[in-house]
């Protein structure tokens, strides 16, 4: 089987692993690990025997829903099949520009997407990781008919720019999307999230995944946020029924589950200390500090290597980044799971690097 | 509520109907009565707690079943978020030729895929109904670089054309995408379909659904029939995950359903010369000949107030053809749904009709 380019690719982990797929432990998709919420599957199982209805192509319920939980009007939402079905048509408005600034290392389907439409993309790319302050990364000229495409967080080091860093250059580009897909893993108060502007800066695009927070990557569902005239350009830019009726139900219900979120806020920034602590014990491996539900990892060991061995050994697939051309075998990204999860994690790092 | 510019929308008929969604006997979309297939619901249902993996971009179990179905290698398939999706993909790809053919009055979302590429639409019109054979709408000359863009079995008036019609336009047009999206209610024996052409004409495009004969519209699912590097360009043009996990495992199930298909085919004839022959007993109403699960019927009457007071009073909905421009308000449109309820639809219509 060949390599796979994004991560949680289980057929093929399960493969080198020898196991079923159920069997393999995915730290390489970043997915929450608390779900599905139990509220999500109760609205997708009551939806099933409404299959046999079109959905609505207003999804008058979601974007009110939607609309409801960023306090704008429902003229600014677009729901999306995943947010990454949004990024094709925000790829293509980019390519509308003369150019498109993309922040490297980046999630693969950006340059994907980008050269869909033959966007000219310019990789602002930082010496060293963690990355610094975004003006160390964006130039002072050429930013006129230019568009930025932000990823904040950032997948895959972790990174969470300021508001007030990224606010100055919706003024000088001509055109800014920002992905916010790992935003919600961030409690309200920390959010740096700029969907509050995008009623003031028309050239603003904000792109949603519910995906990752719900545990929902198998239904797809994300949304964005833009103004009216761009949110009506894409409509026509795709069919009407782009949402399957159960992820518009799903994602009503997500919504809605404080108690999950909460859950989740309450797990992830304990969980994501002690993982980083363990991961400090353990000399040959550096996890760079992380916002978010991820942790990249930096190690002078060769990570193809490392993770044929955690998938032999103990079942454990690990995310290596070969697919991001600027930080090949040298880095691996990881989930932050479940308290014992990450143990056997550690565990199984410690024991396989002694041993190497 | 705004006049939906598609079947199905089952919100908007209720407000007028004055009673739930649920009350609400749809006509108007045309979606086999029979379904969903129990094997496809358990299908669905087993694979809900797999919903926190993405899905294999690669689509190894839905592509093989589709290729197994059509005795096709895995290469010439692409699976699809509905087949509106590939829809989108194909106009993009007709959008390069100097003009795309169109059999008129068409599926309104041809025009919507093909204006969002800036594609230059030359319409082929009928000036009668039903239409005769192809070559009475395709025109002998300027069909160098240029696309056709055909719908066989045709919505909405349910003709099909022969494949021995077809062929020859294979070798005259840059680009032929057949939309066969109804296709499979026709029985094998019956079938016109060229995807067994596919490997012989590379500027062969087949697209076809699954959500209508399974009772899917819901769930989305589709797929493209073409050579491999159209699969491949296509496939560059969207992300990589978009079937959601339940579509694909619902289309491998449906696939293998021998007994709801047959039981479909049992259904479908019987009760269309039935309907036929009830419809021809209302002077006022005169359905055109159909291969497939729908009816175009041509009326002296207003279809508007027809509509509405089969929903105020029988909570019926029907398919104006508004949003046909070569049709307006003289016809509309009805799928074949079970004999009692195609009992209950004549009834109702005798009834209005005499009041009127």
């Amino acid at each position: 089987m060949v390599r796979p380019k994004h991560g949680g690719n289980l057929s093929w982990a399960a493969n080198i692993a020898g196991c079923p797929i159920s069997s393999v432990k995915d730290f390489s998709a970043s997915i929450n690990p608390w779900g599905i919420p139990k509220t999500v599957l109760k609205a997708i199982q009551e939806q099933i025997p409404r299959l046999t209805a079109y959905p609505n192509p207003e999804y008058p319920q979601l974007k009110s829903a939607l609309a409801g939980h960023h306090c704008l009007s429902t003229d600014y939402i677009l729901p999306g099949n995943g947010s990454a079905e949004l990024l094709t048509w925000a790829a293509r408005e980019l390519a509308q520009q003369e150019r498109t600034y993309l922040v490297t290392p980046a999630f693969g389907d950006y340059s994907r997407g980008l050269k869909a439409f033959n966007a000219k993309i310019v990789s602002l790319k930082s010496p060293l990781l963690p990355f610094g302050d975004l003006s160390s990364l964006i130039p002072g000229e050429q930013l006129q008919n230019s568009g930025l495409l932000l990823n904040n967080p950032h997948n895959p080091t972790g990174k969470l720019w300021r508001r007030e860093e990224i606010i100055p250059y919706l003024e000088s580009f001509a055109l800014v999307v920002i992905d916010e897909a790992f935003m919600d893993f961030l409690t309200l108060s920390q959010q740096q999230s700029l969907i509050d502007l995008v009623p003031n800066f028309p050239n603003l695009v904000i792109l949603r995944s519910l995906t990752k927070f719900y545990s929902l990557p198998g239904l797809r569902i994300g949304y964005a946020i833009a103004n009216p005239d761009l949110i009506q350009k894409w409509q026509g830019y795709r069919d009407p029924w782009s949402v399957n009726s159960l992820a518009a139900a799903a994602a009503i219900a997500a919504l809605e589950d404080h108690d999950f979120q909460q859950h989740t806020w309450d797990w992830l920034v304990p969980a994501r200390s002690q993982l980083m602590k363990s991961l400090s014990e353990i000399s040959q491996l550096h996890a760079l500090p992380s916002a978010v539900n991820f942790l990249l990892v930096n190690t002078a060991l060769s990570v193809t290597e490392l993770q044929q061995q955690l998938l032999k050994k103990y079942r454990i697939l690990i995310r290596d980044c070969l697919s991001f051309p600027e930080l090949g075998d040298n880095y691996f990204r990881i989930a932050i799971r479940t308290p014992q999860e990450n143990k056997e994690l550690v565990e199984a790092l410690k024991q396989l690097i002694v041993d190497i």
